[in-house]
């Protein structure tokens, strides 16, 4: 089959790969019907996070069930599905405490390339959630959504404990922090600040929820922050980024014995300890338990609530993958959806 | 009046020092029944936190309401009070919350210096607990322990929310990582695993509720609490030093989902953000809001269900403070109380 492979720095091509076959007898093998492009792909593609060989790109996806292993109890050919970037038996013990992504047997998706027609999942029974029915067409985007980013950005949103009659405060105006957005809004949260100085996200932030905009970074953001809260900082605060810029914006932005959730991937970020003991705030994060929150989420789809596929504003063919790389890594996409 | 000061690198001495007065309504004087040397007064002792001036020494205190001023009202002259190391107004939205030791008025006693005959309290009604009644000598040293290292042992175990059925890791054998198996037990904790090579301290850990030691540090220590628990690591580990090896051992013991309480004062710390991501443990540490949990520490000391001063391994009069420090530097005792 062909697929999505990175070759180098921005060099990323629809090529002839391996085909996506059953090896293990709890793996199903699904046939996409949308995958897409995540922020944390760009780390790759730019460069920051260098790869040794050709490798398949893509850990998001939604699509029907082709073919399950021997071992598969829960889920069916002819289902459709909807799993995390990190298949999961949801058994183990860290499993059960809610943490599917660190699970004792978690394999990364990633790995093996969600950005061609047809996927090996491994721990299908733990990893896969079937919808109620077939979706129609116009539900696809949003359920496809579900697979990461909003799944990553309700659980930031988790993780910061946002709640009602909370200030939330969000770092990050890509795709989770949008939809970190969303989720405080579905969580009761009182007021939703998005920092954010683009205009078309701002303008997607305030369909999504958020009451306040503030576009200052780094020290003159918290200041704003502080200003905004009587000085206190905001109860929960998001972090979507990944960088030390705005991880130290997140924490400062916070007020004592208040919560942040990290969600960004962590790139050459250094916690001063001085500068969390003295914070006193609570921190979370890591790579989202996705799964934990996908029956909920696909719930909340289905009756349609929620847009989470709003996100994506560039919608091309998974030969065209490419294009849809560049579009982010120029901003002039906030996510690409590839239909398959 | 007399006082402890410390003038340089392990020079404190008992001299003659400003009179505790009044200043604000809302001060009481307190006279002293008992202080003592804490843990971190060692680190400006030791050179390592520098002074720049003669500082008077001490945060910790009991004693008997002296004096107060003309806004106080929840306690008065003749009453037995304790307080914690930051005084606070606990009326502020950050007191509220529970965390007085970031009130908003917040004002460290330290800065005052308990080792003295008198202390100047700020925020006296915010910041004092009386005991029920006049408290028998021999409770002393208890409710003293109560001012801050039991205090802040408990805030780290419900920082690390530990409780009833958890495994509980505590990494340092102080006074507070003592106090805080003392709190592990009162919480419930399955099986409390202090990491300790110094045979009294691990006596002492073993009579406050520990039920397992490990003395190996570092890596081999993670590796060890690992294998105790299945691989997974502890689900609450309490971190009650403050150095970089002792912080990194308190995250990577912690499995994943689990919770680090830390309250160590942070020296040369810093945090590999990539290592907390995807270590994906809760953070949270700081200064202990001890004043949240005095009135239940005062009710269990008072019904003598614990007895928090046996950490006190040494009692000297409060002119014999230099030797009270030396003895805790040279690791001849674990704290040093001082009878006035």
């Amino acid at each position: 089959m062909k697929g999505a492979v990175l070759f180098g720095t921005r060099d990323v091509r629809y090529v002839e790969r391996e085909d996506s076959k059953i090896v293990e007898p709890t793996d199903a093998i699904i046939r996409m019907s949308a995958t897409c492009v995540c922020g944390s792909d760009l780390w790759p593609y730019r460069g920051i996070q260098p790869i040794t060989e050709p490798t398949p790109m893509g850990h998001e996806y939604v699509g029907i069930v082709e073919e399950v292993g021997s071992a598969v109890r829960t889920i069916k050919p002819g289902q459709f599905v909807i799993g995390s970037f990190f298949a999961s038996d949801n058994t183990c013990p860290i499993c059960q405490a809610g943490y599917q992504s660190r699970c004792v047997n978690a394999f990364p998706i990633g790995a093996l390339g969600a950005q061609s027609p047809y996927l090996r999942v491994p721990s299908a029974s733990g990893t896969l959630v079937p919808t109620p029915d077939l979706p129609p067409d116009d539900l696809i985007p949003h359920l496809l959504a579900a697979s990461d980013v909003l799944g990553t950005g309700w659980f930031a949103a988790d993780a910061a404990e946002v709640g009602p009659g909370k200030t939330v405060a969000v770092v990050g105006d890509g795709a989770v922090g949008l939809l970190g957005v969303l989720a405080a809004k579905q969580m009761g949260a009182e007021r939703i600040i998005l920092m954010s100085r683009h205009e078309d996200r701002q303008k997607l932030g305030i369909e999504f929820g958020a009451t306040d905009i503030v576009t200052e970074r780094g020290d003159d953001g918290v200041a704003r922050i502080r200003e905004m809260t009587d000085g206190l900082g905001a109860h929960s605060v998001i972090e979507a980024v990944g960088t030390q810029e705005s991880m130290m914006q997140a924490i400062h932005s916070t007020r004592a014995g208040g919560h942040v959730g990290f969600v960004g991937v962590t790139h050459g970020v250094e916690i001063p300890g001085e500068e969390l003991f003295s914070a006193e705030v609570h921190l979370m994060g890591g790579p989202a338990p996705v799964r934990r929150y996908l029956p909920e989420l696909i719930d909340l789809i289905w009756e349609r609530n929620i847009e989470p596929g709003k996100v994506f504003d560039l919608t091309l063919p998974l030969d065209e993958v490419a294009e849809g790389y560049r579009a982010m890594d120029e901003r002039r996409a906030i996510k690409t959806l590839l239909t398959v």
